[in-house]
């Protein structure tokens, strides 16, 4: 441990400790230093840390270690078993501290963790990131985080270092929740854009010239976006623009059209069946937002 | 027939027979009326132009009747079925005209029409429409048309007046390839966004909350749209931004959030599969967009 004797101070306002340097939390790393934050780090691989000792970050050589060198402790790990892994291992080290969780988890897992922290003496927020590392420090850097509001003013002056930071309610799984549905957006939007990219080509269309109109059609998505939300939200969905049977007609053409160019099918015949699921319940002459009904009929 | 009297000249420069009146095609004839051109309509069940007349379109009793009316000839009907009957019913009538196909079709089923038509003694272009019948007849409402330049050429001045009109290649498939990845990309979307709003109320969350952060990852795409392209034409796919098995890590994600909801995952899990697949092959560190690659694997 260099330097272990220069940690004179315990606690200072602006202290926060790092666990984890995979390429967002070296992100969320970075981003504090330049706001000029005193960071701790610490990886469970050693060695992710060059960089940003270079820029005057401190390595700590346990979890619990770098946890007891600030009140404020950002974990951004792989996935809920890691995230649970690192939290046991700081153990009493933990308590007092506000553990902002910047790693992707279900709802129930961050009520649950946030539950978890009050017994053990902590405050736990849940943070969702919802935009990729290098927006991180910038103002198109976004973080929704959820839970106790007190926790969230305290820290929110040093959490702006990262970018736009919203407080989005109390209930802990809050954040995550709204950062399942925006993945579930962009996964599938991806995965349409990858099959389009492949069904041009086995036409024999270059991707650069399809990504004029591609993006033509992004710029129709906010006001698509906004018109089904409000369509949800009011549990009416008019055919009057599109009808959900002419979504089964546009998929049925389309997969028709890959299939015919031996094109794997998988997601398009997936959508199709959802559709045509809503067809035979009647939903036909409705609009397409109808389908939020039909996916959500299986709710307990 | 009422005024089949006043059909006094059987051509005039700018006459235009539209063939097919549901919501698209009345858009495109009431573009063309709005523009000044002489239109005479046809459809297979009666009383759908009574608008249009209003507007000065001119009835016609059968297809044959309206195409001997126009040198130019528009045909929008629901599908390829609808298309060919209406072009059969139509017969000698066509000799000499220039047919634009505005009906979704595929491209080997426009390859196949314009070979038809050359035999037949008419000229037939193949349009895809991009965008919905509201921008029909302004600058946002985009065509494509691929087939014959000649007559492309010279009939581009009457076609301007539905939008922004470009000829995408001789190919007579080449508009209905652009289409089906357009589509492709369109519906899958439409199906993340309906997902994501199942998801989201689900969790608790309004569609209105959502909004925002929706809209903003939209924003997200047109570079994601140009990079992915970029790397599918070049045919490489480096890891260094986002993995083929973070997106695998991703989707699990959202599909357990959703499953634990109770909500159908069909989509989510299609896309999973075949995100999983490329893992299996190898592809696990490589960019999203490698999935192309699998994706076209079948070609035969
Ligand atoms: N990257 C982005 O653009 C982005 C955007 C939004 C959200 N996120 C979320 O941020 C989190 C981190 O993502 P990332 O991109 O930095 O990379 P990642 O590959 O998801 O996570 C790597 C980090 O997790 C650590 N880790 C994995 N298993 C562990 C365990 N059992 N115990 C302790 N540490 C463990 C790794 O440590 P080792 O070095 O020891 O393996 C490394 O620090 C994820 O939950 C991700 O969903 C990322
Ligand atoms: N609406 C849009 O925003 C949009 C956008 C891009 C492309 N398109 C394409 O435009 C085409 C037309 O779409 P649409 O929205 O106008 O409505 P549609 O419901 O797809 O088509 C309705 C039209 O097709 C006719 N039709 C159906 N079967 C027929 C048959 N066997 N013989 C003769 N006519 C027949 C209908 O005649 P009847 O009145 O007699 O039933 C009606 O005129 C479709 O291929 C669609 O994919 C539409």
């Amino acid at each position: 441990m260099p330097n272990r004797e220069s940690f004179s101070t315990p606690f200072s306002g602006n202290a926060v400790a790092v666990l984890g340097l995979g390429p967002m939390g070296r992100a969320l790393a970075g981003a504090l230093l330049a706001a000029g934050h005193c960071v701790t780090v610490w990886n469970r691989t050693p060695g992710r840390d060059t960089e940003l000792l270079a820029l005057g970050a401190r390595r700590a050589g346990s979890a619990a270690e770098a946890v007891a060198e600030a009140p404020l402790v950002l974990l951004c790990v792989r996935d809920q078993p890691a995230a649970r892994a690192v939290l046991a291992a700081a153990g009493e080290a933990l308590r007092g501290r506000t553990v902002v969780n910047a790693t992707s988890i279900t709802p129930e897992d961050a009520r649950a963790d946030a539950a978890d922290a009050t017994a053990r003496g902590h405050r736990l927020l849940d943070a969702a990131i919802l935009t990729p590392t290098p927006t991180i420090g910038r103002p198109e850097g976004t973080l929704l985080l959820s839970g106790d509001p007190e926790a969230f003013a305290a820290h929110e002056p040093t959490l702006r270092a990262l970018g736009t930071v919203r407080h989005v309610g109390t209930d802990p799984g809050r954040a995550a929740a709204f950062d399942a549905a925006l993945l579930d957006l962009f996964w599938t939007t991806v995965h349409g854009w990858v099959h389009a990219l492949a069904l041009a080509r086995a036409e024999g269309l270059s991707g650069a010239e399809l990504v004029p109109y591609a993006q033509g059609l992004s710029q129709l998505l906010p006001p698509l976006i906004r018109d089904y939300a409000a369509r949800a939200d009011e549990r009416r969905h008019p055919g009057d623009r599109s009808s959900v049977s002419s979504a089964e007609a546009g998929l049925a053409h389309v997969a028709h059209t890959a299939r015919a160019r031996g094109l794997d099918t998988t997601v398009l015949d997936a959508a199709l069946a959802v559709t045509r699921r809503a067809v035979e319940a009647g939903h036909g002459a409705d609009g397409v937002s109808a389908l939020v009904e039909l996916l959500a009929r299986q709710e307990p």
